[in-house]
C-alpha cells in the first residue's frame, strides 16, 4: 500500500499524539495558523504526493473554526496530490441536527456529510455518531467506532463496584441499544428512563422502568452536553433507591451549566473519553478520562491494511 | 414571477434593513441562534414555499461562523421548498485564497464557492471580489457588483476637494483596472505604487509611477486590511509631494492594528462601504460611511424581474 501520513489539526493535538505514537509514525508537519482577520490558513510543510492521508479532527468546540480547518486542509491535501484523505473525526459536530423534527429545519448533519465530500474527502473514520444512520448521509466509506468496549472494561475492572449489583441505565429511549450491549458485556440486567408529557404544558414525569431498588447504576449515554438530564436522571435512580449512581459517555460536550451541574449531582463519577479534549477547568475530580487514542491507531491501521474494522468492535 | 422573500443573518443586520427598506418588503421571520455548545440554530419562522428567497449575509468577521450561519440557511430554505435560493455576499469572505501562490496551498475562494453551491444555492450575487476570477470559481450565476461608482460620486461632490488637482493611485499593480475605472468618473490621471524588492531579503523599494507634486491623491483599494499598505503608501506620496491623501475601499476589514495605524497615517480621510458592518470602535472621525443598500436593493429588483444587472456598474 502506499505511504501513510498522519496530520492533526487544532482540534485534539494530545490525542492526534497519542495515535501517533501507538501507529509509530510522526505527526506530518503542518500549521494552522489565523490571518489577522481570522481567516483560518494551513500550511502543509512536507510532501504528500501519493500519500494515503489520515487528518485527525474532531469538530467539537469551537464547532465552525474546528469544521473549516477541516475542509481547508482536505483542499490543501486534494491539490498536493495526496493518493487518498481519511478523516478521522472522533466526535462529529452537528450530529444531532440529523432530522427535521418541526417544519423549516437544517439537517445540518447531512450538509457537513456533503461538503466534507465535496471538500475531497475519500473516507471518514467516526466514533459513536449521535444516530447511526448519519452514516448513510455519506456516500464515501465510513467506519463507525465504539466507546461502549472502553467504557466497559473500565468498570469491569472498577474498585469500589460490586457487578452482581449493577444496572446499565439508559436515560432515554433513544440510548437503550447502547445500554444494552453495556449490559451484555457487564452481564448486568438494563433500566430505562422512561420521560413523558401527561398533558402539553404539564412538567415531564420520570419514570423508571426496571429493578433499581439496592442497585449500583450506571447511566450510560453518548454525549453529555448541558448535564440537565444526567443530573435529573440520577435524582431519579436515587430516589428509587439506587444504592450509588454512575455516569458514562463517549463525548464529553459539557457546554454551559455542565460542570456545576454534575459537581452537585448525586453521580459519584463520571467516565468520559477523550475524544473531545477537555480543558483543564472541566477536569475535575468526579470525571475519569478514558483514552480512545489506541482504539482510532487500530483502526487506522486496519483501514490502511485494507483490513475489516468491524473486529474492533464486533467481539463482546 | 415568483414571491420574493429577503432574509437576513447575522453578518450585517443594518445593511440588509436598508436593502428592505429600498426594495419595500419586509425582512422575512427568521432567527438565528446558538445552542450551549455553540453549534448554529437557524429557524425559518414563515412559509418559503414557492418563493425566490434573498438571503444577506457577508461573510466577513468572524468569517467561519458566518459561512455556517449561511449553509446552514440555505439547507433549511432548501428543504422547505424554496423555489430559487439567491445569496447576496457584499464580502466574499476567504477571496483572497484565490490561487496557489506557494507548493501545498489550499484555493479556499473556490472551496467556499463549491460548498455554497452543495448547500443548494441557485446564484450569488456579491461585490468587489478581490479577484474578478472567483466568478468562475462558481458553476450557478454569479452577479458582481462594483463599489466605484459610489466612491466617485462621493469624491465628486466633496467640499474639500479641487477635482483639477486630482489624482487616483493604485496600491499596487493588481488594483490598477479599479484605479482606472475611478479616474474615468472623476476625470483625472492615475498613478501606480510600485513596490519592488532589488534582492531577496532586502527591503522593499517604493517608487511612484506617475506625477504626485502638488496633487491631491485618492488612493483606492478593494479591501483594507491591516492597514499597513494603506500607511505606507500614503506616507510615499506626501514624500513625493503630495498636496493632501484621501483613501477609500469598498470593504473595511479593518483588523488587528488598521485603526491605530490610519489614525497615525498622514490620511485625512478613509473613505469605505458598509459591506461589511463597522462596530463602534472602528467608527472613528477620519473614516466615512456610504452605503451599498441602494445598490444590493436595485440588483436584488433586476435579478427577480430578470433583468440584467450590468446596467448598475457599466454606465460610466
Ligand atoms: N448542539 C445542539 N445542542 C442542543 N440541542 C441540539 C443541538 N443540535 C440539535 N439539537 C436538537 O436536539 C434534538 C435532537 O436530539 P435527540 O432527540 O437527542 O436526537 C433536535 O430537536 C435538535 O434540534
Ligand atoms: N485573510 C488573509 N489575510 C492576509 N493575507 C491573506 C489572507 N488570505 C490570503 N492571504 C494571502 O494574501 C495573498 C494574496 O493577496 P493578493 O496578492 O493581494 O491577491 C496570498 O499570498 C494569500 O496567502
Amino acid at each position: 500500500s502506499n505511504k501513510m501520513k498522519l496530520f492533526t489539526l487544532t482540534g485534539n493535538e494530545p490525542l492526534a499524539a497519542e495515535i501517533a505514537d501507538h501507529i509509530g509514525i510522526p505527526l506530518g508537519k503542518c500549521t494552522v495558523n489565523r490571518f489577522s482577520d481570522e481567516e483560518v490558513q494551513v500550511n502543509v510543510e512536507e510532501s504528500v504526493r501519493g500519500c494515503d492521508v489520515y487528518v485527525i479532527q474532531p469538530t467539537s468546540q469551537p464547532v465552525n473554526e474546528n469544521l473549516m480547518e477541516l475542509l481547508i486542509m482536505i483542499d490543501a491535501l486534494k491539490r498536493a496530490s495526496a493518493n487518498t484523505i481519511n478523516i478521522v473525526m472522533p466526535y462529529y459536530g452537528y450530529a444531532r441536527q440529523d432530522r427535521k423534527s418541526r417544519a423549516r429545519e437544517p439537517i445540518t448533519a447531512k450538509l457537513v456529510a456533503n461538503i466534507i465530500e465535496t471538500a475531497g474527502a475519500d473516507r471518514v473514520i467516526s466514533l459513536d455518531l449521535h444516530a447511526p444512520q448519519i452514516q448513510g448521509f455519506f456516500d464515501i466509506p465510513i467506519d463507525h467506532l465504539m466507546g461502549v468496549p472502553i467504557l466497559s472494561d473500565y468498570f469491569l475492572e472498577h474498585e469500589d463496584i460490586n457487578l452482581d449489583e449493577v444496572v446499565i441505565v439508559s436515560p432515554d429511549h433513544g440510548g437503550v441499544t447502547r445500554a444494552r450491549r453495556m449490559a451484555d458485556r457487564l452481564k448486568a440486567p438494563i433500566a430505562i428512563i422512561d420521560k413523558r408529557r401527561p398533558r402539553p404544558n404539564v412538567a415531564e414525569v420520570m419514570n423508571i422502568v426496571g429493578e433499581i431498588e439496592g442497585k449500583t447504576a450506571i447511566i450510560i449515554d453518548d454525549i453529555i452536553d448541558t448535564g440537565g438530564t444526567i443530573k435529573i436522571a440520577a435524582q431519579a435512580l436515587v430516589d428509587k433507591g439506587a444504592k450509588s449512581v454512575y455516569a458514562c459517555c463517549t463525548h464529553p460536550v459539557l457546554s454551559g451549566p455542565a460542570i456545576e451541574r454534575i459537581e452537585e449531582s448525586v453521580i459519584k463519577e463520571l467516565v468520559v473519553t477523550n475524544s473531545i479534549q477537555l480543558p483543564e477547568e472541566k477536569k475535575i475530580d468526579k470525571i475519569t478520562e478514558l483514552s480512545v487514542g489506541e482504539l482510532l491507531a487500530q483502526a487506522i491501521i486496519r483501514v490502511h491494511e485494507q483490513e475489516s474494522v468491524s473486529i474492533l468492535f464486533d467481539q463482546t
